[in-house]
């Protein structure tokens, strides 16, 4: 269980004891007064539900809130307090002053003080659970993937920077670009972050991949995908720039293909 | 008035009449029996204030939802029916089948049969009027500027990738990603899509500009700010290697400063 994600987590909310799998049961041990937490319930369980905040009419979808989601929440980077993971988990106020999420918090062995302060800035993405912030960078890559005006943009970038007497030193920059873009995109597309109920095995070097989750972790799994999605629409500009730039070769009266100045990986970029 | 964004328009929701510019008095006109408008209302006009989905707790914000941003739910692409119309403005649903939204669309001049079917698909997206999906790509770029790793990205990659023979082609191909990511990205900062109450002047062509408003339509204006966003981390991460190159041929027992094999702008580039 040597995550990077985990060890975010460690410093401050959990302990970790060796207990059996049935941990719920076990939560009433309190290892330190200044830990938030007793012995561990599995983070795969599931705490509760939440109706989705951006569901519209019939497709009203529920989203299940691991443990686990619970403790990232409440730990480093973004810390929430009893009353804002109250928002978060949709549950209406009471007079008890939170009282009830804090008893449940208990149950699954996070003990939480009242009015303990947030660490992180409040945005928009801090009301999503990790279920709909990864729904709604999946829609935005699918809008990114279908809807964006690639080949027009590449058009139009085009005719605003291609000197003619330059097209290959453009050919040229332009793969570098989709060879660097790709780089940053594979980096990104191998991010093992701990996610909903998901632990997933680590591909990157812990320092990366702890790096990459901090960004999960304040982005509820928005993030990273939503940086794929924006980048696949800038890959499909590049590509549609590369095929526009293939036909002015095909259709220029210019002679011979030049020399390719960046690097001899260009031939494998063809598509 | 000749904004690509309103040609979307024209073709199906709206028919331009010469009018004086208080025009909610004249909605009762009707010019075609299958135009969807008579009149036209001010667009700036403010339609209704929605809550918003995003909001936690005591920073619960109202979003104004103005007529032209109605009109363009309504009209293509995304032809938004009275249903899920209803949905985006938190209107409850009553038993007498939306008659009542219907009714206050009249009033501003446009005319919406009931079953009129939905032509684009519905989107975790779909939800977000306007004023709040720009504010969730607002907050996207402050986590984007602030807290995503580049540095750490940026080191990674380039012990990945940094073959020492090959530094000075690496600098170019990063160099000619930093190019061509700028031109993109300025591309999308000239997008003057019709947004909220605001008519922006254009600064690009026509043609670039409907494609471009097309997705900001689909997106409610989430679309381009967030792609920025996304290439704001994308672009830091590039100047974080371009930095950490630097470094290394300071450091590095190496000879000369090579030739740069891109183009003669590098030096421009140099931040």
């Amino acid at each position: 269980m040597d995550e990077p994600g985990m060890s975010l987590l460690d410093q401050s909310v959990i302990k970790k004891v060796p207990i059996p799998s049935k941990a719920s049961s076990l939560s009433a041990l309190s290892l330190a007064k200044d830990s938030l937490v007793g012995g561990i319930t599995n983070p795969s369980e599931v705490f509760c539900s939440v109706p989705g905040r951006l569901s519209l009419l019939s497709s009203t979808s529920k989203y299940k809130v691991t443990v686990g989601e619970v403790q990232r929440r409440l730990s480093p980077p973004e810390c929430l307090n009893a009353s804002l993971l109250g928002g978060v988990l949709r549950r209406a106020k009471s007079k008890n002053g939170g009282r009830c999420l804090r008893e449940r918090l208990e149950k699954i062995g996070l003990n939480l003080p009242a009015g303990r302060r947030k660490a992180a800035n409040v945005t928009l993405l801090t009301s999503l659970v990790e279920g709909e912030a990864v729904h709604l960078a999946r829609d935005f890559g699918y809008v990114c993937e279908t809807e964006f005006p690639a080949k027009a943009a590449a058009e139009y970038l085009c005719r605003q920077h291609a000197d003619p007497g330059e097209l290959h030193g453009r050919k040229s920059m332009l793969l570098a670009a989709k060879q660097i873009c790709k780089e940053f995109a594979d980096l990104m597309a191998q991010d093992r972050s701990p996610l909903g109920n998901t632990r997933p095995a680590l591909i990157l070097e812990p320092g990366v991949q702890s790096c990459l989750t901090h960004f999960s972790l304040i982005t509820h799994g928005f993030g990273g995908p939503a940086i794929c999605a924006a980048l696949t629409a800038f890959q499909n500009y590049l590509l549609e720039s590369l095929k526009g730039l293939d036909k002015m070769f095909l259709s220029s009266a210019g002679s011979g293909h030049g020399d390719t100045k960046v690097s001899e990986k260009d031939a494998k970029h063809r598509k």
